[in-house]
Parts: C-alpha cells; structure tokens; sequence
C-alpha cells in the first residue's frame, strides 16, 4: 500500500521517527543503569510494543486489563497495571495470573488492600501489590510520609500478599516548558518515590522494586539513585504537547493523521478537512501551553510542518484549517479539493485512541497497517 | 446481566429515556408535517437505530462512509452522506450504489462538482448529489445567494448527475441557550435553505429535496414551511451541551458512563473513579457553557443526579470528582471504594466513541450488549 491509496482520515506512524524516539529513551535508561518499561497504553498496537521490547525494554504498564489481557496473549508475562485497583476487577486479574502472566496491580488505600487480601484469601491466589505513591498532588497515590503507607504494606503482607514496591508518576511534569523545572521535578520524583521505599524498608517491610516515570522527567532526570525502573509512553511518538514541554522537536512526532482537504470558505481562509474531533479527538491540550496548536499542526502530505496551519475548529467528521494571523491568499489553488494533508496531534494518546489502525510509513514509502485495540 | 455485573468503565443506555427522547422528536416531525431522518453517528448502534427507524423515521443521515456501509448491510437502503464528498471517496459511495444502497452525496463547490461528474462518466454512474447550504457561517457550504449555488447545480446536471436537493445543518444553534435566540436560528436556517431551493428551482434545476437540522432548532421550530426533512443526531440520548442549551432536563439524559471508585485524596475533597477521558472523552463543551460540568455530572449508581458533583479532571483511566464549591466531608464513607457512580457526558457522540459497547438497561433491571462500531 502506498500513502496516497489510504482512505483518509487515518493515523499514520513514521517508522524511522519512531524507531529514534524509541532508542533515544532506551539509551537514556541505559546509560543510567535503570530498567525501562514502556507504558503501552500510548499505542495499544502489538507492532510497536515488540519495537520497545526489542530495543531493550524489559516488561510493560499497561491502563486498563484488556491491555493485559492482550499483550499477555501475545507472549508478554511482566505487566504492571498503574490503575488503583477497583475490587470487582480483582476477579479478571486472578484469572490472568492463573495463566502465567506476572501481572503486578496497585494499592493506595487500606480498604483496597483489604480488599485485594479478601479475594487472595478467598481464592488461594498471592498478589503482587506495588503501592502508588503520589509526589506531586496531581492524582492518586499516599505521600511519602504518610502513615497509610505502612499500614497498607502491613495489610497486604500480614494478609498473605506479596508487597513487590512502590510506584509513582509524576504527571504535573505536563505543567512546565523548561529544563530547570522539570529537572525539579525529575528531582522530587525520584526522592519522595525511593523515600516511600526507604520507609517501607526501615517498617521491616520488602520493597524491590522502586518505579518511577512521565516521558518530560525520564528524559532529563540525571540522577536516579535508589530507582530500579522508569515507566513512559508518549514518547514512543511524541506530540505537541511533548513539544511544548520542550523535550521534542516537531520533526520527531511519529504520528500525524492524514487527512483529505473536503472544501473551502475562502473569504474567512478557512480550508475545511475530513479530520474532526473524531479522527484528532477532542484533546485541545496545547491551549494553556506555550503555543497553541488548536486541534493539531497542519503539514504537507510528507510530514514536512506548514508552519502556522493549524486546525481551528472541529466536528465530529470536519476540521477547519486556518493560518494563525488569518489573512491567507490563494487558499483554493494551494489546498484544492481532494489534496492531502497531515495534522501533527496535540496529544498521541488520545488521537491514537480514535483509530483502529495505525498506517505505518516506511523508510521506503510502503505502508503497513498495524492494528490498535480499544475498550476495556 | 445485571448492572453491577459489568465491568467498568461502560456505556449505558436507559432505554425507556432513549425512547421517549426518540417518541418526543418523530412525534414534533409529524405534527409539523416533515419527514424525520436521523443522524446516526451520535451512536452508531443498529439497535438504537432500529427504535427510530420504528417510531417513524425515514432514511438516515451518516458521517462516514463506514456507518453508510454497515447500516446498508443491516437493509437500510436510504442514506445521506452529509460530509462533503472527497474525490478519493467517490469509489466507495459507487460501490455502495452498485449493490443498491440509495446513498446522497453533498457538494459544495464547482471543483467537486466537477470530480463527482468526471468519476460517474468514467464509472456509469448516476450518483444524486445534494448541495450544501451554508446558513450560519458556522462551517461549510454555499451561502443562499452566492452564485456558485447555480454554477454547482449546473455542473452536475449538465454532467448527467441527479441534484437531489439542497442540504444545512445550524450547527450555531449548539452556541445559544434560550428559546428566542434558537427560534432566530431555526427560522434562519429554514428560510436560507428553502431560498436556495427557490433560487435553483428559478434557474430551471430540480430541487427535490430541502433538509434542514439540528437538535436545538429541531426541537423549537414552529413554522418548516418549504421543508422536507429535518435531521438531528444527538436527541436521541441527549447529553449536558444539550441541556445548557436548554432543550432537555438533567433526567431526560438517556447516555451515561458507569464507573467506580477506585481511591480518595481525602484532604482535597476527591474521589478517583475509573472513568477518565478514555471512558468520558476529552470534550468539555459544557465550559463555555451557563453551567461548567467538567467532563461530566456525577450520579448515583441509579441514575439520579448527585447535585454539584462532576469530574473535574482527567487522566487516560483516572477522572477526578469533587464537588463544586469544594469543602466536601466523609467522602470516604459516602464513596467508598468499589462503589459505583454514573456520569452524564458532555457530548453524547464524543462519549460514545469511546465505547465499543452500550450497555442498554431496560425497565426491569436487566441489561443488554448492544455493539457499535467506529473508524472510517
């Protein structure tokens, strides 16, 4: 297949990008003696997992169990899941370790604990629990300090479970645009994360594993002492967001959505495409960043960033294309009917999630499609 | 099945609102004397489909070819494609008529125009195209008096294509919230599409067909004279852009996403649930609204509204609930982890998407898989 004969819209993945992105963040790793584990959630795509795998990584996070579920049937045991664990799923992950995954789930509470100990009991089966520490406010997780954390640790291995470490994710990294911030945060990452686990050592309680990780603090942290794994996921292929942060530049976002230019309005300069929010998602994530990118970057068929396009407006089958300034010329004659464009994503996790395929682009301009999954 | 049966996050349908929502438009259709024809991409579902093609619906509207394609497969022969034709598109909509699907495409210049004669010449085919009428600026389409209106007509007629009709959506109706402002656009969407038909109709072309629609002007239009059709899409389930706009009550929101509560940050007043944007989207179309619902209003695992509590932020798997206002007590005790909530979405269409199941619960408790697809 060729990139011309795909039906449009569609997401496409540039294979020589990608591969970049994805050695880039495994010598980092290396060089900083850590083991890396991938967040597949990002790409959900079997193709692109065995890239990070073969590159180095060793084991996956995954969002959601049918993730699980998926990779594990596709010969992957080591699989953590980095969502606090609801009870009534306790059931679908018994039944995966059943088969031979070593799927490891998460605590931050003493009810879920007690829960997890309940159903161990009830049904023979020794989970691993990490429990999710939280470093930066942004979501879940016990801090550092918190008496909890012990007491959660105690709950599980008094019960029987096995207490395999502690995991943070310091997501307020999205929030800054520089070095010295993120470095910052890369910093309190890493210490309030080892510091859990130093306090769960010092309880008398194991904790091997000390998991930390976000694309933006895994790419400038230079200090990981004390960590054992670092866990990130777009950064596979980047996006604008990723590039607002400053720790990409726009030519090396691997995934762009090919689109068809459907219309005009040419006195508003608008160039009307068959990629709406269905195709870009509804992620408009570069807007408090600094650079707004609308609902994506408009480049030309090869990739190659038209700077200033970007798609203004969405519905669910439409995007409108303007130039940042407006006052655009000739709109109709360099954009006809039927030409093709690709829109760089504000976030590739969302934009991927709209797509059942991705069409991968080879060096030597042959396209594959690799499949993606969704749903839960 | 039974509702705590299922797995969360998950998309759920209460039927009987479905189908009052579905009874209230046909029943508004037939006393205005118009033929009713839904927009089916707002589920994507044959089942949900079924039920408005039995209340009385005539044909149905889609936003891909895809949708056209499986819901011709499921015998449904009448369908517009109410996308603006891509040239490259013109092979799959040639298909579909060869094998009897009665499908209309839109144009909305000379240039497409002319590739939809050029393909049907080369292919024998006779496609019936519809004209897109532009009557609110909002996106695409030909304004009522711009002469290109008669340019397009003449291409296609000269070129031996049907011109079926002309075709708008006042899709700045979404941008009001009372009933005088809706009725302005309702009256100006009907007199701009019915004064395109005039106008082609005075220059010698046929002019079948004048459709008009949306859910907002549907719902408040009084007077269609020169109609004959009206299409909306979003109705059927209804969401909370719809009820900012003023066009249904809280209770009358048939969609909602089953989640449950999977931890606390206690001391910030927030309950993690297991719905994040992946389960909601990432529209959050309610904040330019009279009432910012996040990305979603919160329920009770029955369906009533929990006054003042909605998702105030999201991660891929992770939605944050707090109360408006803040300063919440026993958040622990009232949302105990495992409990299940429901969430009213933003936008029915963009939550949907996410989902490739509705869970459809019936009056007596029961609950049925109902499959939607998605992709192109």
């Amino acid at each position: 297949m060729a990139l011309h004969e795909i039906s449009t819209p569609a997401a496409l993945i540039d294979v020589s990008r990608m591969r970049r992105n994805i050695h880039r963040m495994q010598q980092r790793m290396n060089a900083l003696g850590v083991r890396f584990r991938p967040h597949v959630k990002t790409t959900k795509c079997l193709q692109v997992v065995s890239e990070q795998i073969d590159a180095g990584a060793k084991g996956i996070t995954v969002s959601t169990l049918k993730e699980a579920e998926q990779f594990f049937a596709a010969g992957i045991r080591d699989i953590v899941y980095a969502v606090g664990m609801a009870p009534s799923k306790l059931g679908q992950a018994h039944a995966l370790r059943q088969k031979g995954c070593d799927l490891k789930i998460l605590a931050d509470s003493v009810a879920c604990a007690e829960a997890i100990v309940r159903f161990g009991k009830a049904h023979g089966e020794v989970f691993e629990v990490w429990i999710e520490i939280d470093v930066d406010g942004h979501r879940s997780g016990i801090k550092p300090e918190d008496d909890t954390l012990i007491a959660i640790g105690r709950t599980l291995t008094d019960g029987g479970m096995r207490l395999g470490g502690v995991l943070a994710h310091a997501g307020s990294s999205y929030d800054f645009d520089n070095d010295e911030d993120l470095s910052k945060i890369a910093e309190q990452e890493r210490a309030g994360t080892v510091r859990a686990a130093t306090r769960l050592r010092t309880a008398g309680l194991p904790c091997a594993v000390v998991s930390i990780g976000s694309t933006p603090t895994a790419l400038v942290a230079t200090n990981l002492e004390g960590v054992t794994e670092v866990r990130a996921g777009v950064y596979v292929t980047f996006d604008l967001v990723m590039h607002n942060i400053g720790v990409t530049t726009i030519d090396e976002i691997a995934l762009s959505v090919l689109t068809t230019v459907i219309g005009h309005q040419e006195e508003k300069g608008w160039i009307i495409v068959d990629a709406g929010w269905m195709a870009m998602s509804r992620d408009t994530g570069t807007k408090r960043q600094k650079q707004d990118f609308g609902y994506g970057a408009v480049c030309n068929v090869d990739g190659e960033a038209l700077g200033g396009y970007r798609i203004v407006g969405t519905n669910q089958e439409h995007g409108i294309v303007e130039r940042m300034g407006g006052d655009d010329k000739n709109i109709v004659e360099r954009f006809p009917i039927g030409s093709m464009l690709r829109i760089l994503p504000n976030h590739a996790c969302a934009t991927g999630a709209q797509h059942p395929t991705y069409y991968a682009l080879q060096e030597d301009g042959s396209v594959h499609a690799w499949p993606r999954f969704y749903g839960w």
